[in-house]
Formats: C-alpha cells, structure tokens, sequence
C-alpha cells in the first residue's frame, strides 16, 4: 500500500529551540507528516519534557541519537526521515548514523565543518539510495522560487553583476569584548568547537551563497574575502568579492554588526537584459526591472507569476508568507519527494527542488574559501 | 484533571476552502489543540474526503452541523469549541445551536446578517458562561498588539483622526458586469442572499472598523458613508466619513476595485502627540512618530517593544511573521481561555484579549449604518 | 522686434518670504525673465533693502501697488508681469489693479475670497486680452503632467475613484490653544480677515482639488465635508467626500495637525484599467498599475515617459529635481506665453499649459462649498 | 569698498551641456553671483551664441581660455572665479593658467589625470593664495550634511564598516559591443584620451569615495578592486574592497550597468553605537539608527537637525530639494568664501565647508589605485 504521510524524528530543536518549533510547524503545515521520535537534548529531563509535550511514545524518545538511529531503523514503523537541528558540531556524525540506518536526512546548514566529511555523507547517500536534505531555507521562499524562474528562463539575459548581503545588528555589543560574551545568542557561534571555523560567514554568509546560486544557477568559482574579527575569536563581519563560474562578478556581505538591520538577507541581480531584487524582510515580493523600462513590483499571488510560483502558493495575493511558510515550503517538496522515494516512484527534477548534498557542500567549501583568503590578506582563493 | 489541550471541531472550511485551511494551521500552530470532529461541506463525498485527510474518526464526521452540535454536546469526549468557516448566511443558526448544546464559538466575521440575532447571541452565551470568539484577524498580529500598547499608554496623546483603508483590486473587472460574474470570489460574495446586505463593507470595511477599533478603544459612532455598487446588487466601493465617540473625525475607505492594491488593510491613527501607521502588507513594523521628531520605524522582535508584544512574539526580528501567524495569535489567547474556562479558573482581561461578541455586534451595526446612510445621500447615521 | 526675454515685477515676497525667494529662482531658472520692479514690503526699509538686492533701479520700487500698476502700465520698459505673492486678503484688489494698467498677472492661490470677484477677474483679463496664472505649482511638477498624459490618453480606463490628501504636522501645537498661536507661521493664516472663511482648506485642500484635476481632466462636483477647528478660529484639519462630474466618488483629506507628515500630498486616482499614484515629496517617480499586472515605477528622465514630460525635463533620470524646478515649469510655460502674447502669436493649447483663472475660481467655490458643507452637519454641497 | 557680489566665467559649458545649466542655476541661485565672461566652446559660433543668450559684453566672449585667463586676470572687473566644466583632460591645464593669472578656481572633477599634476595644482594654489574648489556635489546636499555632523560628533560612536554604492543603467547596451558606441553619453566617457584611465570608476566610483569621506571624515587607504569592461576599452563596472584609515573595511560598488538604477548613489556608514543611510534619489532624508533602537527617518528642514543642516536650508520640511538645491549649496558657500577672500578677511573652517584640492588630489589617487589593484588581480593597493 501506498504512503500517503510520512513520519519523523528530530534530534536537536527541544523546547525552547526558536528553529526547532519552526522546523515542527513547517513540517506538519500541509498535514502530510507527525512526529513520531526524537531525541530532543542530553539533559534528560528536557528531552522527556518535550517528547510529553509532542504526546511521543515514551519508547520513541531517544536519550542518545546513535541508539534512535539504530531503532528506528529496524522498527516497521520507524520514522521515515530524521531532523536534524542541533550544533554544527554534531552534524556530520548525526547525518552519518541514519543515513546507515536507512534513514532519508534532512539537516540544517551549515553541512558540516570539512569538505572531505561533506563528501563521505554524499558518497553513503548514492549507496544507499537516501534523499539529503541542507536546509538552506530560503531557497523554500514563493518569490525566490519566482526569481529563479525568471532568471533561469532567461528574462533578465546574461548574468553580469550580483550584488548580495545579509545583515544584522545582534551582536554588536560583541566588538571589544574578548570572551565575554553580552549576548544569549552568540555564545556557541563564537566557539570555534562547536561552531567551526566561521561565525558570520558560517552562520550567514553561506545563506548569500545559497540563495544567489538557486536564483541564478551560477556556482561561486573564487572569493577575496576580508572577515573583521573585533576582538572575537570568530568574525562578525565579512566583505567579500566573488567571482561566479560564467565570469560575472559581485559583492557578497554579510555582517552581525551593522546597526538598523535585523534579518537583512538581499539579493540583487543584474542582467544583459533586466535585473531582479528580493529582501528577505518582504519576502512577498519581487522587483524585477528590464532593460530601459520601469521597475516593476512583483506580487506573490497574482496571475502573471510563473506556473511555479502558483504551484508553491498558499495565501491570496496581499496577504503576508512569512518565514514559516517558507520552511513549509522546503518540507512540503521534500515530503512529497521522501513518500515518492518511500513508495518506489521516480523522482523528476521538480520533485527534488530542495537543496541537497551538493548544495550542502558548496556551503562548506565556500566558508572555507572565504576564511582562507581574509587570512592570505584577500587574496582570490578558489572554492 | 487539568487539561492541557483541547479538541475542536469546524463546520465550512472543507479542504479547497483557503481560509479554512487557515484556519486549520493556525489552531495546531502551538500544539494546543487538534481537529476532532467536523461538518466540512454538504457534499457527502467531500465532506468524508476531509475527515479521512485529518484522520478523524469517520462518527465524528456530520452531514448536518446540528447533529454534530447535540452529539458533540453530549458527549464526554466532546469538542471544546467549534470553528464556523462558512458562509456569512449561516453563521447565525451554527452559532445558536453550538451554544445551546454547550459548545464554545469561534465565528468568521461578519457575525450575523441582523443587530437582534447577534444579540440573541450574546445573551445565550452570557446565560451558558460560554466564551464566543468573532475572528477579526488583524488584530492578532504582533504590531497591531504594539499600536494598541503604545496608543492606550497615552503615546500618541488623545486621537484627534483616523484615515484608514482596505483596498484590494480583485473585482474591478465586475464592473458594469451585471450579474455575468467574471471572477470565482465574487459569485457567493455577490449574492445577497448570502452574503447579506453589503459585499465591500461586510467583508472588508469592517475589518477596518475592527482593526481601529482594537488599536485605539474608540468606537465609531456615526458615519456618513458613500457605497458604489457599478451596477452589481452589492457594493464593490465604500468611501465614508466617520466620527468616533470621542469627537475625532476620519475617514475609511474600503474597494474591491482599486487597481495596484492586493490586501491593503492601512491604519493610520494621529495624536494630539504623535501618530501610529500600520500596513497589513508588511505586518512586521509599525511607523511610530512622536511631535516634532523623526518617524521611527519599529520591529516586532526588537527589545523595545511592549510587554504584551513580546509575550505574543514567535520569530527572531527580522524574521517575517505573516497572516497565518495572526491567526495563530488569536487562537494562542483563544485556546489558552477555552482550557482556563473548561478547567473552571477565572479569566483575566488579557486571557480575554481576542475579539468578542461586543466586536461581532458593533460590525454588524457598522454595514448597516453605512449601508443605510449611503442609501440616504450619505446622512450621518448613527451606529 | 520680438521679445526674447521678459521682465517682471513682484507684490510682496520681500527678503525672508520663503515662497517669494521661490518665486524669484523659478523665474529666473532658464534665463528668460528678470526681476525689474517690485512693491515688496509695506514696510520702507525692508521694501527698499529688497530693491537693493536684487539690484533694481529705485525708482521703479514703490510703496504702493497702485501706483506701481499705473507707472509700470505707462512705462514703454514696463513690467510684462506681476507675480502676486501677498496675503490672501488682497489678491483680488492687485490682480484688478494691473489687468486694468494692462499687465499680465500671475498670482498665488487661493485667487481671492469670493467667486464674484473671481469672475470679475476673469470678465476683466478677457476684456484686455491679458494672460491669468493662479500659482497651483504641483500642476508643475513633470511627473504630474505624466500623470495627466498617461490618464488623458486613457491608460487606466475610467476614472472610479480618486483617493487624495496633503496631511502636514506643523500646526498640531495650535491645537485647544485657542488664540494663543504657537508657531510663526500660522499666524496670519488663522486670522479670518487675512487667510479668508478657511485656513486648512484654503491653504493645502484647495491644492489637492487643482493636481486632481489637472491630472484627471474631472472637476469636482459636489462634497460633503467634516471640518475640525479644535478650538481655533480657522479650520486645521479637513476630511471630505467628493464626487466629480463623472459619477466617481472619492475622498480628499486635508490637515495640519497630522504628525508624522511633513508636505504630504499624495494623489491616488483608481480606473477601470489601472492606477496611478503620486506623492509630492517623491516628485520624480510616479507608480503605474494597470489592471492584473505588476505595479510599475515611472522615473522622470527615462526614455518611456510621454512626449510632454520628456519636454518638460530638466535633468537626467535619477537626479531628483524638487519644488523649484516645479515652479520654474510652471514659470517655463507662462513666460513663454507671456512673450508670444507680447510679440502678438497665437497660443496654442500646449502654450496656455499652467493653471489659469478657470482653476482660480474653481477653487474658490471648492472652499466655499467645503466649509458650507460642514456647517451643515456634511450635507452634500453643490460647487 | 567691500564687495558683496562675485562675478564669474565658465570654461565649458555650452548652452546645450546639462551639468553647466546646472552650475549656471545654482550659482545664480542666491542672487550673489553673476557670470561675466566665458569660452563656452572651441565652435565659434555656438560660443558666441551662448554670451548672448547671457547677454555677455562680447569681448569678454574668448575663443581660447589662456587669452580669457590673461585678459580678465589683468581687468580691474575681471572675474572673482571661474568654473571649469569640460572635458577630463583638459582640466589640468585650465585649472592651472588661471592660478596663475590670479584667478579663484572651481573645477569639476576628476581633477586633473595624474597625481603629480594635482599636487602641482595645490603647490600653485597655496603660492598664489588662491581659493580651489573640486565639485564633488553630492557633499553640497543638507542631509550629507546633517550625516557629517552625526557622524563626527559621536552619534553612531566609531564607525566599523561601509557599504556604498553609486549604480546606473545607462551604459548597459554598450556591453560586448567594442567601439561601436550606442550612447550618446558614452562616446567621450569612454576615450581614454579624453576620460582618463578609467570611465565608471573616474565618472562615478570617485563621488563615493569622497562622499563617504566627507560624511565620516575618514580617508581610504588601500583598495583592492575588480573592475569589468566588457569588451570596451574603459571599465563599465567596478566592485571592490575598501580599507579605511581608521582600520574599517567595507565595500564600493560603482556601475552603469546595472539595470534598475538611474543614479543610484547610497551611502550606508556603520559605527559601534548606530548607522546612518543616505540615498541620492531621495536626497532630503536620512536613515538613523541607534544601537537597540527603532531607525528613524531625519527629514531636512525639521527642528531636530543639527545647526549646519538648519543653516543650509532652503525650504520648509516636505518640500523636496534636489540636485540644483545642492550644487546651489556648494556655490554658497564657495561664493562666500571667494568674496571673504577678496575682502582679505579671515575664513573659518565653516566658511572653506566645500570639497578642495586635498578631495581632488584623493580622487585622482583613488582611480589610480583602483584600476591597478584590478589589473594585478584585487592586490590590495594603497592610496
């Protein structure tokens, strides 16, 4: 018999993780999958909490995420994909234990800390024949999904120019201040233990780098890099020429220091032919200008959208998607491509309009290219 | 024993239905309340398609919504509260039976077609102790909460006008049409019958109403008001004076023919002190001005926000929140009052802070005001 | 000899007159006329200090405006206009005084107090074949013509609706102060026997009227109006419904105590087949919707804009012209018309392109039937 | 007898040069200067026509600029300055002969081609007491300046990053296409011989560079840039690291091809304690950030900006100023300058508040730096 709803595991995203409710929500948002285990935090009272809370079978909620690999994957039952929104520390070896377990993986970015791990993860996938998720999550927005269509069909010509930022002001009281640490948030992004060997670039650099490359297709093929540290033993600040594989140039920035920005994620993309921008703040529109014409603002849900924008749409035009809805988006093609996997269909390309392994990858490569050129003083360093 | 979720059922809102579906995510959104019973549509074969996609036990699932009031009412494992999505002409006749078998009432705006049968209403869930939410939405949204804050706070000094508007554009193609309707939305929109009295201000106009209504704590108390109908049997256009029981003037304008406008619900409230401006488009920030100062643009998320916007907030600022997380917000204050009711605790105001049959009963006063003072050359015509 | 270049003189506008100096840039701007006389100040000083300013020959800087219409009427070098920037209380009797010398007048709005005397105004200029200005300057800004061309060439269908205002925050301090002004400027304009029957409407409502209609080709046909005085002689906040002689309806707000606004005109004119949209402190874009599509943005500058506005360009696209160069259009096409009048041309429509007498009048009967209409609790009132 | 009018003569031009319209507005603007004398053109007879179309003496009309620097430089009323509005390559040698002739220079920019030529400019200057003024415009505008005051008063505490842009579109269709030039402005932009070494970077990149240090009072120090031709012989656009003297880095971005945008000049300085954002299109605010807090939008002309912001101000808040209003505040400032010069009086810092030989010598060093770091691969290079 068919699958028509899948089941889940997490490990990661107790409580009181602000990810992990928003990875709950999006998954459940179209109804076509529950939580069925997790393995939620080491603190043992915290993880019965939250597996009470999701009304788990107590026998399903996991103290060490080696063992719900292992069950899970013997049960009949067991979960369909795992979760996984815990430090970055801690991806490599989660990935690598359910992807041996049979499990399909969705984890949060970055990947992991080295290319050669990267790599390893791919190569177990192919063999086992497992779907990977990187939840690069704004690729998952309506009106990115738009740009991607217009650019890649042609309406804006030859990518010549992109000139891309995320920018946040959250840790500026960080500069000047050594290990001690003013902000809840900064604590385990600023250990290179657990978070690797990048902070700003790591945490959000690499969303710049994502997005730009769904939207346009174009792989980053070299940067010259310029991280600020101020004092921390990671950067809260990077400044970056890249170059793109067809030759076009660009600036990527990506700050946690720039005073007026809270999530400023913006794209902006220029053509031979038009140009195309996205803010991440609003995320339901698009500005789309061609050559010699009027700026034009495009709206999510309205007719003259691409046919995959109205494919990926849920609310009427004029009111809002946000953030969740954008998550949603992510689960609700890589649901639909985990019960296709799961019922031995084949998967075309629309089915797997996720980032993958190979998106996962390019992350890692990227944040190490972009360290090592602010160290060789902005050299060009290839990717 | 306490309980700690509840269970609801819905009538309307089978599965094409968008704000149903609305609906649906935004009671599950906190893990409070789960979908137990339903009468999704009068067509059998939908109505059970419903029910098996939300996996409810198929007895659950009623052709008629006064069966399912009596024995969900009866049972122990009854509903807490029924959701009614479905068209305005049979809110009343759903709401009055629930209520009479002891069932809490989540309601779509408009309430009711009549000033009596709302309240008829109110005084049968007054003699039930029962709790009776009308959902005007926007006022589930973070920075409408804020304006509220700051505006009763005395931050903008007393209100001295209000220039406020609802314009989308998705019926200008009706005009001059007659009765050959062009557009799916429009057809039962249309029908007086029902619909009720009023298309363009029964369904949006008196969202704005409501939305002021909630920021400031004034109440209109006559308007002066212009409908243009372009030859349809209801309104597609509404312009009107209003002046609030405090003396203050404004204005509200509400179309469905306004061409560049998809959803765009604006408030704008002037103090003697400063002013207050809210877009539905971008829900996110407020525009803050005090006398004599720079325009301050505020985020939801930020430290500075008021307590009780804090309290209501889901994403890191920056991250966009949208109209399922307004919904959402209404059913978080809306689900936690049901389980303090059902639990027999006593409800404070901010327990109480979703909008009530006082709310239902002034809009129902409103369209027929303006209906009525339109018809009398724009009279000033008292609520 | 034909004239390539004109001389004018000016009443009032002395040296700390902010729209005096205006006037004199304007003027001057593309080298086509000079200021020759001048009647500046009732004061002696500062009438004679203004003369030695700008250079004038004394002689033809007089003390009285009677005498200087006469002297420059007999003059061979005479003055070929007069520019009127004086209070409201005696536009009529100096625009009578120089038609009758035989001098071409271009005045500040609103034209005079009463209709009569408008008409009177115009019987006169027709019977001497003089040329008649009233300064409704926004008429001067490019991309209000832009407007007015895109509409007249039936690029948004019908007009519907028209939704305007000019909100400014800079008498809110006058509010409940009763005579007790506050601020600098608002003293003559509240005093009755200067600004006339209405301060708010007179002074900025009346302005929205003429950029409507200017930009629609519709007058107003009947409003009914609610006028706030907060306990001030003169009127400082105004909102009303109107309708035009198409059937459309539509509001104009007008204020000058909304915080948050500094010069806020904004026009929003709705058709059948698109929208257009304009604000003052943005004068160099305008937002285009047509009817299903993308809002648009029109720069001033671009090659896609009309034959009128190109014609009418100063600077390239993207290079912000402001208030003066909206004047000086306004100066650019009346000089113009001034010359050919003087060397004895025809005047083509295109020639004849600034607000005339016809928009003087219209204006004054807009204040009058505004303030008649909220004496009379907002009955509609026939212009 | 002091003088209290300068009088000046133009180098350039011409009636039909847009930027010499603007220079001969602007100088105009405060009724303290009048032009005098001129060599408009190497064409006879368009020379000629331009002193009449001013109604210049004619011989004060030149053919050549040398005999126009000897001549008036030896006229008891000859001119106080002149103003040098031609092309690139002849700014040195004109700038130069009226230095030397005893004549105040105002010279567009890029200044000169060679750093050696600037420095010889300044030695000239300094020996001859004259005044020099290099027209970087964009720091004549209010808000640059309320900016500065901020900035260099501690508001936004140190400044930690710069991101600045200054994008067009116009050049767009000339990519690919070698000489075959499609713009009528591109043809001299793009001869080296003519523009110099560089054409986007020279034109536009430079008026980042000295507007970011005329807001933050900081100096670049080293560059490391990538500058793209796309097949013509001058760059089209340019991307690049920056590094300031104060150990900041940020970005520059300057283009003419980037679809979307007119001119696009926006300057965003991050400090320690806020962050400031100007736009060029929209000239008359400013975005102001402090640390935690709401942004605020600063509009020129309202009481809360600083003394040198209220100084320069022309209009009321809400009316727009543009780019005339700010060449108009350079010449104000450089017209009292020259004539406290003349004067032999003493000039404050204030009085010498316009953009001088150290901003052009910084300039021409930045273009210099900028096209070698990108001809050595984004090498960081110094200044």
């Amino acid at each position: 018999m068919m699958k028509k709803y899948a089941t889940y595991g997490m490990v990661g995203a107790g409580l009181n993780s602000f990810i992990g409710n928003v990875h709950r929500v999006a998954a459940g948002f179209d109804g076509l999958a529950s939580l069925a285990s997790g393995c939620f935090s080491r603190n043992e009272e915290r993880n019965r909490a939250c597996g009470e809370f999701y009304k788990l079978d107590p026998e399903r909620v996991y103290g060490d995420f080696q063992e719900m690999a292992k069950k899970e994957g013997a049960r009949e039952d067991g979960i369909d994909f795992v979760v996984i929104s815990a430090p970055n520390n801690v991806h490599y070896e989660t990935a690598k234990v359910f992807l041996e377990n049979g499990i399909h993986v969705l984890c949060e970015k970055p990947l992991c800390f080295e290319v050669e791990e990267a790599e390893e993860l791919k190569k177990i996938a192919a063999e086992k024949g497992l779907l990977f998720c990187v939840n690069y999550s704004y690729s998952g927005n309506n009106m990115v999904k738009e740009a991607r269509e217009l650019i890649q069909s042609g309406q804006i010509g030859e990518v010549i120019d992109v000139n891309a930022e995320y920018l946040q002001e959250y840790l500026v009281d960080d500069i000047g201040k050594g290990d001690q640490t003013m902000n809840r948030l900064s604590s385990w992004r600023k250990d290179p233990e657990i978070a690797g060997i990048s902070n700003c670039v790591g945490d959000i650099g690499t969303h710049i780098e994502n997005t730009v490359a769904y939207m346009t297709g174009l792989r980053v093929k070299r940067v010259a890099a310029k991280l600020d540290y101020f004092g921390q033993p990671l950067d809260l600040n990077a400044n970056m020429l890249v170059e793109f594989d067809n030759g076009a140039h660009g600036v990527f920035c990506s700050s946690q220091v720039c005073v007026g920005h809270m999530n400023g994620l913006v794209t902006r993309i220029f053509g031979t032919e038009g140009s195309i921008e996205w803010h991440e703040e609003e995320p339901n529109v698009l500005y789309v200008t061609k050559k010699g014409q009027p700026m034009q603002i495009y709206h999510r849900g309205m007719a003259y959208v691409s046919g995959r924008s109205a494919e990926m749409n849920r609310l009427p035009a004029g009111h809002p998607e946000g953030l969740y809805e954008a998550f949603a988006n992510i689960y609700k093609v890589w649901i639909g491509a985990v019960l296709k996997k799961q019922n031995g269909e084949t998967l075309s390309e629309t089915d797997l309009d996720f980032p993958d392994l190979d998106d996962g990858i390019e992350g890692v490569r990227f944040i190490h290219a972009a360290v090592k050129s602010s160290q060789e003083d902005s050299a060009w360093t290839e990717l």
